[in-house]
C-alpha cells in the first residue's frame, strides 16, 4: 500500500492556523507536514496551542524555500482549489483523490494555498489533478484547517474500505504500472526542454514566456511519465540537440 | 427524497462554535440548526462574526428547552459521539448515516453535544443510531465544527452518488477536460518526431529501430493529449528545426 500522503502547506500565514492543519491532519493519522516559505517564520509560538496537543507533526515539519523543492521527491501531486479555473487538469474530489492515493504506487502530496488568496498559478502548473471540495455554490468558505481534515477524513475513510476489501485480492493492471517520476525527474526533462527552446525564440515574445512556459510545463505533467519514459524523453531531446547527418 | 437533516446542538456553550457549526454547515447546504438551551441565551454576538457570512442558518435556528422538545417532529435521530460507549444502539459513521439520511423517508436529525462533555446519556437515549466519525485511535480531538463539517460533508458528497446513480445530470469538471486527439492527429505528432530523430541516428541500430518506434509511440501516446496540447507539442518540434540564434 502506498505511504500517507504529505501535506504541503503554501506560503500559510498564520501559526495557528498551521496548528490547527497538524490538529486535524493527526485525528487521520497523517504525520508528514511540509510547509512552504511561513511568512511567520518558523517555529512558531502560535501554531503550538493551536495544536491541541498534535506536537508530533509540528516537531517533524519540514519547511522548504519553494513549492518545487517542497515536492521534489513526490510523484502525485494535487493542488487544492476552492473553484475550478480555467484548467485543463482532471479535477477530483476528497473521494477520488483519496482512492487515487490507496491504489497508486509512489508519494502523494496535496498542496494547500495560503489563507487569504489560495495557491499560486505557479504551483498549481506543478500538480496532475485538481483537488477540489464541492462545497454549496452559493457559500464557499471553507478554511485551511477544515480544507485539510476532510481531506485527511477521506484518505481515512477509503482506506478502511481498502482494508475491509482486501479479502479479495483483486490485482489490476494498473498495479503493474511504474509511477509517475518524481517530481525533479520532471524538473529537469522541463529545463531541457527549455533549454532547446530559449534559443530558438519559442518563450518570446517576453510578454508571453510565464504563459508559454506554464503551458509546456502543463503539457508534460499532464502525462505521468514514469522514470523510465522520462529517460527516454531525456534521450530524444539529446538526440536533437545533435546536427543531422546529411 | 428526504429533506436535508436538522442540526441539533445540545447546550452549546460558546456563540463562537455555534457560528463555525452555521458556517460549516452552510458549506455543505444545510440549513436547518436547532439549539437546545444554550449556555450563554440566544442570540449571541460571539456566533455571527464566527459563521462567516452564513447569517441565513443563524437567523432561522430555533431554540428549544429539552432535547426531546427539538426533536418532536423528526423520525430519525442520530446521536454524535466521539467514542462509542457501552451502547446496544446501531454505530455508523458519517457516510453510513448520510446513506440513510438519503433513503430513508421522513425527517432526520443529528445531536451534538456540548463542546466540553458531548450528549449526555438523556439524549443519546432518543437515538436510534450513534453516529461515529472513526478517528485516530491514539489522537482523537474533534471540536464540534469539525464534527458538524465532516457530518454534512458526508450528507452532500452522498447526496451526489444518489444523484449520479439516478441518472440526473451531474456535470463534473472531468466533462469540460477536452478528449484526446484524433488517432490521425497523434500520428502526426509521432511522425513528426521521427523525421527529426531518423536523420540523428535516434533508431540505430537498425535491429533495434522497431522496437525503438514502439517505445517512442508508445510514450506519446499514454498522455492522452488533446486537440491543442498536440498542436503545441508540433510547435515545440518546429522551433527545434531551427537553428538556434547565435
Amino acid at each position: 500500500m502506498a505511504e500517507p500522503p504529505v501535506i504541503v502547506l503554501v506560503r500559510p500565514q498564520l501559526g495557528e492556523n498551521i496548528g490547527k492543519a497538524a490538529r486535524a491532519m493527526l485525528n487521520f493519522g497523517l504525520t508528514e507536514m511540509r510547509l512552504v516559505n511561513p511568512r511567520d517564520g518558523w517555529p512558531n509560538p502560535s501554531a503550538g496551542p493551536a495544536a491541541a496537543g498534535a506536537d508530533i507533526v509540528l516537531d517533524r515539519a519540514k519547511i522548504y524555500e519553494t513549492t518545487a523543492d517542497a515536492v521534489a521527491d513526490c510523484e502525485h501531486i494535487y493542488a487544492t482549489t476552492v473553484r475550478k479555473r480555467g484548467v485543463t487538469k482532471p479535477v477530483v474530489g476528497p473521494d477520488a483523490a483519496a482512492e487515487l492515493m490507496h491504489s497508486q504506487e509512489g508519494r502523494h502530496a496535496i498542496l494547500f494555498g495560503r489563507e487569504a488568496s489560495g495557491l499560486e498559478t505557479e504551483d498549481v502548473a506543478l500538480a496532475r489533478h485538481i483537488l477540489t471540495v464541492p462545497i454549496n455554490p452559493e457559500f464557499g468558505s471553507l478554511n485551511l484547517a477544515q480544507a485539510v481534515i476532510l481531506t485527511a477524513y477521506e484518505y481515512s475513510r477509503i482506506g478502511r474500505e481498502v482494508n475491509a476489501d482486501q479479502g479479495l485480492v483483486q490485482p489490476t493492471a494498473d498495479d503493474e504500472m511504474l509511477p509517475p517520476a518524481p517530481q525533479a525527474e520532471l524538473d529537469g526533462l522541463i529545463e531541457h526542454f527549455e533549454k532547446l527552446l530559449g534559443p530558438r525564440g519559442y518563450f518570446l515574445p517576453e510578454s508571453r514566456a510565464d504563459a508559454t512556459r506554464r503551458t509546456l510545463r502543463s503539457v508534460l505533467t499532464k502525462p505521468g511519465w514514469n522514470h523510465l519514459e522520462v529517460r527516454t524523453l531525456r534521450g530524444i531531446l539529446s538526440t536533437l540537440e545533435r546536427d543531422p547527418r546529411d
